[in-house]
């Protein structure tokens, strides 16, 4: 029997280059009473749609193999956002939409134009496709992109992925950027919107900070989409591109055939079908979100961006410390920044329900006091 | 609005030049009352087994992402088979484990050897992967492996992929073939037992007839097994690997994290924790097997060959015509392999239930008359 840790097999040489400087990865997750670390969705969701969920669950049949292309669940997704079935494309989360545009869309030649701090797996994919990374870095205390350096990045780039809602940061983009990026440039844009929803007013499910509405006018404007933030369905992995059909055949060519297992689309189908349910989650997670970040910005020493995502970004004296001591004192987990380039003692913070919050500020009261 | 079919965007020159042939994956699929294409398990699982699967699946909470490493189903998989969890990777299913393999230990001067006729996905995904692929072609008549073309050409190849029981022919693998492979060349040998459940005895679950036992002893061995087949899981989305812990990690380490949902790891160990429940219907796979063997061989014209996979190979004159008139007259669904090289005139029919099987066998009896 193999000793774990005592490999007899030696892989150096036997794996591609471009991979050779990956790691497995650390989700850094210790088991806490409150966890606010992932941005997931704390908030219960109601119990028809809990039910409903439940519901298509029991009623698959699991024997088969999944529609390829997840159709019933791309008709319900077309028909929200007003786009046609062959504009939506299923992904088994938002990161196999990802990884596949960079492994479509990328490559040596085909460069990349990121806007950093953002979400870590835009570079690692895009390291994993041989995919050259430009980044232009967004301002280092307003965190707002530099138009015109994105711009011109982007005349010679083949991709650019803009987040909005941006993780970690929390600001919206400017939409006037995305307009210049597609008349000013040739590249292709994924606009990035993971969080959306609890952007603009609640009961529109962020239709009304969404670009979605712009794709069936602009061929190279591709948006992301998921279920894991709003929808509360982390778990379950159901992500969605709403982009040119010409973008998604090209990504339906490529892809693996049954990577939406039919649990997930049944399941995801229930949660968008009574997606108006949902309203009051987004709402009250947005409300908690405006009185989290009072809370914070009242606590000496502590500086908190705003956001119109289901988080917060903090800086605080000694954030790893306090980070650490959350976890261990507080059974608290959030997620330490203070590694990443632009975001020296920064912690991001999930918005969690009114007594995850309350819990969250005192503890935090008091150690930024110990700490400053 | 777009209009489906006339995309405004030309992607020609946008994607990357490995991946220019592709296109869309067309099933071929046609609702018919008895669907016997694609080899999944049409037999009724018992009760008890079908009740522990969905009291997992609803007991999920789905706001939270997955264990990365599915870790728990990893414990009860490892158990099974008497390797540690550091053996073990799941995956979205297996194809997600064949094109991380590829991407992984293939590209450019990283030879894959396969032994057409086999599964197309490995040429597929090699190809992806910019992965040359030399073939070795099986006998045109008993589809066994030669051995010495196979060991000649895995010296100068970094991988080699045998199936056992190889679809679509349905023969094993000869063991001794793997120990040469190993012995005599350094290449990492895949043995994908996707239907090895249904070889040897059916109470041994494939044990058997599997290599699994071989990795510990073994670093450059990889098996590949699925609960798609014999656990009638087809639609869940679950495979794994089990292998010498450096190709475990450098699996982890490009993996999409989250690739295994919460309901597909749970629905899963329950499965595998209660598969000594499955045998029954093994042994009623196995038994159905061999009886619908003997009645095809006895319809004059039909070819039929020995099988140890849930499904049976056979060649008839027009096979491609009958295929469509069983589709179109008796609403049964097969298997069309008659384009492919080597396999002339050739259908693969999964193994249904006695009901279904019954039907295939007097419709196959009077077309195989009619077409001849």
């Amino acid at each position: 029997m193999a000793d774990r840790g005592a490999s007899p097999l030696d892989v150096t040489g036997r794996v591609r280059p471009a991979l050779a400087g990956f790691e497995p990865y650390d989700p850094a997750f210790t088991p806490c009473r409150i966890n606010l670390s992932a941005n997931e969705n704390t908030h219960p969701l109601p119990a028809s749609v809990t039910e409903a969920m439940r519901a298509a669950a029991v009623s698959c049949a699991l024997n088969r193999y999944p529609d390829p292309m997840a159709n019933d669940l791309r008709d319900l997704l077309a028909a929200w956002h007003g786009v046609e079935r062959a504009n939506v494309m299923v992904g088994n989360g938002g990161d196999e939409l990802l990884f596949n545009l960079l492994f479509t869309f990328g490559g040596p030649g085909h460069a990349l134009v990121t806007c950093p701090p953002d979400f870590s797996e835009y570079a690692n994919f895009a390291k994993m496709c041989e995919t050259p990374c430009v980044e232009v870095w967004r301002d280092a205390n307003t965190f707002e992109v530099d138009a015109d350096a994105l711009v011109d990045a982007a005349r010679s780039a083949s991709l650019v992925i803009l987040t909005s809602p941006n993780n970690p940061t929390g600001n919206l983009l400017d939409p006037a950027l995305v307009r210049r990026l597609l008349d000013e440039t040739n590249a292709l844009v994924l606009v990035d919107e993971a969080y959306v929803e609890f952007a603009g007013t609640p009961s529109h499910l962020g239709e009304d900070a969404s670009l979605v509405c712009w794709v069936a006018g602009c061929p190279r404007l591709m948006v992301l989409r998921t279920l894991s933030k709003a929808f509360g369905l982390a778990g379950l992995r159901a992500g969605y591109l709403v982009a040119d059909p010409a973008v998604i055949d090209a990504l339906a060519s490529i892809r693996q055939i049954y990577s939406e297992d039919v649990l997930a689309q049944a399941v995801a189908a229930a949660a968008v079908s009574r997606r108006r349910e949902l309203v009051g989650v987004v709402a009250d997670v947005v409300a908690e979100r405006e009185r989290l970040a009072a809370g914070l910005a009242a606590i000496p020493g502590v500086e908190v961006w705003p956001s119109a995502a289901n988080f917060l970004l903090v800086r605080l004296p000694g954030a790893s410390r306090v980070r650490a001591r959350l976890r261990d004192e507080y059974s608290i987990l959030v997620r330490d920044f203070s590694y990443a380039p632009g975001l020296a003692d920064c912690l991001r913070l999930t918005v969690g329900t009114r007594e995850e919050n309350d819990r969250l500020l005192d503890a935090l009261s008091i150690l930024a006091r110990e700490e400053a």
